[in-house]
């Protein structure tokens, strides 16, 4: 397929436009705050609906509250490309996580320019991916992927609305979510997203293929000391739970800075009574720690387990650990990664392959349909903020490289077809 | 002097009762709580104004709210030893701190059994150590030494009440204050206090005998990193602050270890943003730093500060600090020193010489007047806590000493007038 005029940083511009134009559908005026089925986000179905109906595409929303543009194929019964990213944001965001996915999908339809390929391409909003409302993210892909528990909808916000109710009060049907599933005509998924961290940055690399997101495990872990007086009691007879807690945040840095890919942190910390001149007796702390390889991640977790152990042990300080997440490691599809990586180098951009840290969309979808994930640059490694970035040129480049994607699928249905 | 039979456990046990006869006597009902001039500590005065009655003692309340008994001595310009210790406690405090130091000096006076010395002897019970209600502590001994400022009478309350009000409201008359600078006759002073640490009972001594209070530094220390996401952000590319600042409380409690006598602590921490999967960007610390030599106290604070600033700079985390606290060490006495320590074996008793790690009216009297400490030891080390507790044993043991004291006190003063 021959590519149009996409690489210029003017396209990149216009997309990114979008994508600011979309921030301003907030919940919470002078922030970029919206939340699942919120007001704000029928704005932001709005804004979608005109730009995909422009570019040819028939839109719905589902009974989730995802938003769902299908551009056919060159025929009813085509196979199905799903391209796609959340809507909602986390408090306080910035202006293209999950976003600029979806615009980008948009972009994708409008540079074929009427064209039909021999697969169709369904453009998905995700209502649902940070879990701010409910405290449970990824709603929306659960319902695309049939994967959601019907008790699910008996979830309630702050404000004591449920799931279910607030499915309703946006004029949605809760019992029709079984037709949110995918289309058996879907056969793969693709995410483009901002990194929202430092690897691209730092290897000087405007674009990532995701070989996998990462496991995770998290805990609460707590020493516990004895509180006594600063001034009185000597070193010697001390037990001290914060410089228990101290030792082994520094083993934690340690064992996974020595391991490629590993992250390992201690995020939080808070210190009874808490006084100047008193001996920490009780100190709490989190763990979280992932890694792309679920043995790698395990065997880190039980060296660090017992680091925590021995500093407590060597103060007469128990040490307590309770694990709040084990998720494993999701892999993306080798076959159509390695697809997207080709698409990536026929856009004459050198990709970095890596994994994804955080979680997304694709994590869920991936468990239906083999699914990859483009990342795009984070200047400063920075997301989850008003600050949150994005160059049009690594935009452009993404556009490009996701019409090479089409093109590569393209070249490999017409090849399947010619086969039968 | 021929000491009576104060050796037995049965004495030990009625002092102990009277401590906890003034126990009831509270601000707040269920606890132990006695603020500077409330209504409870007149009730204080009233009971421990009969007991020195009876004593045979001269009781006042002089302008600060201490209470001043004066035991006569052979003449009347016999010189004058003090005894005292606080009468205000900490908020839910424990029955002994400072209190006993007051009714084992009634009990000195009672064991004389209307016999008098070559000197007079003032009980003197302090109306403010803790600092609870002003935020100042030794209001009390600053008034016998002449050494309270004016603009003291200023502090305010947490009600707003000034100190020369609350003086007034109990009676007193703050104009009256040089008249509370103790008699140009006093030529010592002695404080019985609990250890309100676990070096006697480590070391299985009842009690011990006081070198110096140790000198005290205090800062607020603070690390700023980059908060982060804790899954996107590989470990080489952080600015982790709360692994900077474990590192060095980790170094805080090495440098304190490896030299006798010193105690340095970091009893808070907080982190910011304080999620599970962020990286802290800003942690604060505090840092109490005691030792009784001022030059080893200050080398550790400078060897403290560079660790602080490596770790900080390993990470390319910045660190700061500000001094809160900065107070030289006091020594006791060292011929009353030593006079009291052969008062113990005099008692029978094998004396420890040690440190105090924690400040008391001492460090305040001794820059006026020659002073000496006895600790009592102190079960499980616990002070400040409804738990704190005094083996009977051990107070008849101080009693004891106390005697013993008074008796070379007797053989040196009987001395120099034979001299004259």
């Amino acid at each position: 397929m021959k590519v149009t005029e996409v690489t210029n940083t003017e396209r990149g511009e216009s997309i990114i436009g979008r994508c600011r134009e979309i921030a301003g559908c907030t919940d919470v005026p002078g922030e970029i705050t919206r939340t699942f089925l919120s007001p704000s986000m029928r704005e932001v179905h709005d804004l979608l609906r005109g730009w995909m109906e422009t570019a040819g595409m028939s839109v719905e929303v589902d009974a989730m509250g995802n938003l769902r543009g299908l551009y056919p194929g060159l025929t009813l019964e085509a196979p199905r490309l799903i391209v796609g990213s959340h809507l909602d944001t986390v408090p306080n965001a910035g202006a293209f996580d999950g976003v600029l996915g979806v615009v980008l999908g948009i972009a994708l339809v409008e540079e074929l320019r009427g064209r039909h390929l021999p697969f169709a391409i369904e453009v998905v909003g995700f209502s649902e991916e940070e879990g701010v409302r409910f405290s449970k993210p990824f709603l929306g892909s659960m319902a695309l992927t049939g994967t959601l528990d019907a008790n699910m909808l008996k979830l309630k916000d702050v404000h004591g609305v449920s799931l279910g109710e607030s499915i309703r009060s946006f004029g949605l049907d809760p019992a029709k979510m079984p037709a949110a599933t995918v289309s058996p005509l879907a056969f793969a998924y693709l995410e483009m997203h901002i990194e929202q961290g430092p690897v691209l940055e730092s290897a000087a690399r405007p674009l990532g293929v995701v070989e996998a997101i990462v496991g995770q495990s998290r805990l609460f872990a707590s020493f516990t000391g004895k509180a006594n007086h600063a001034g009185t009691t000597p070193m010697r007879l001390r037990h001290d739970a914060l410089a228990a807690a101290a030792e082994w945040i520094v083993a934690v840095e340690r064992i996974a800075s020595a391991r490629d890919g590993l992250v390992a942190t201690v995020g939080n910390i808070s210190a009874l009574p808490g006084a100047g001149n008193v001996i920490a007796g009780d100190v709490a702390t989190t763990l979280d720690l992932r890694h792309a390889d679920d043995a790698v991640r395990l065997a880190a977790l039980d060296k660090i387990l017992l680091e925590a152990q021995q500093s407590a042990d060597k103060r007469g300080v128990e040490f307590a650990w309770r694990q709040t997440m084990d998720q494993d490691a999701v892999p993306m599809d080798g076959a159509l990664t390695n697809l997207l990586e080709d698409a990536v180098r026929a856009a004459e951009v050198q990709p970095l392959r890596m994994m994804s840290g955080a979680g997304h969309d694709a994590m869920i979808v991936a468990t239906r349909l083999p699914s990859c994930m483009l990342f795009l640059r984070s200047p400063g490694g920075l997301s989850h903020h008003p600050a949150e970035a994005v160059l049009a040129k690594d935009v452009a480049a993404a556009l490009t490289a996701g019409m090479e994607f089409l093109s590569l699928l393209e070249t490999r249905h017409t090849k399947m077809e010619d086969k039968e």
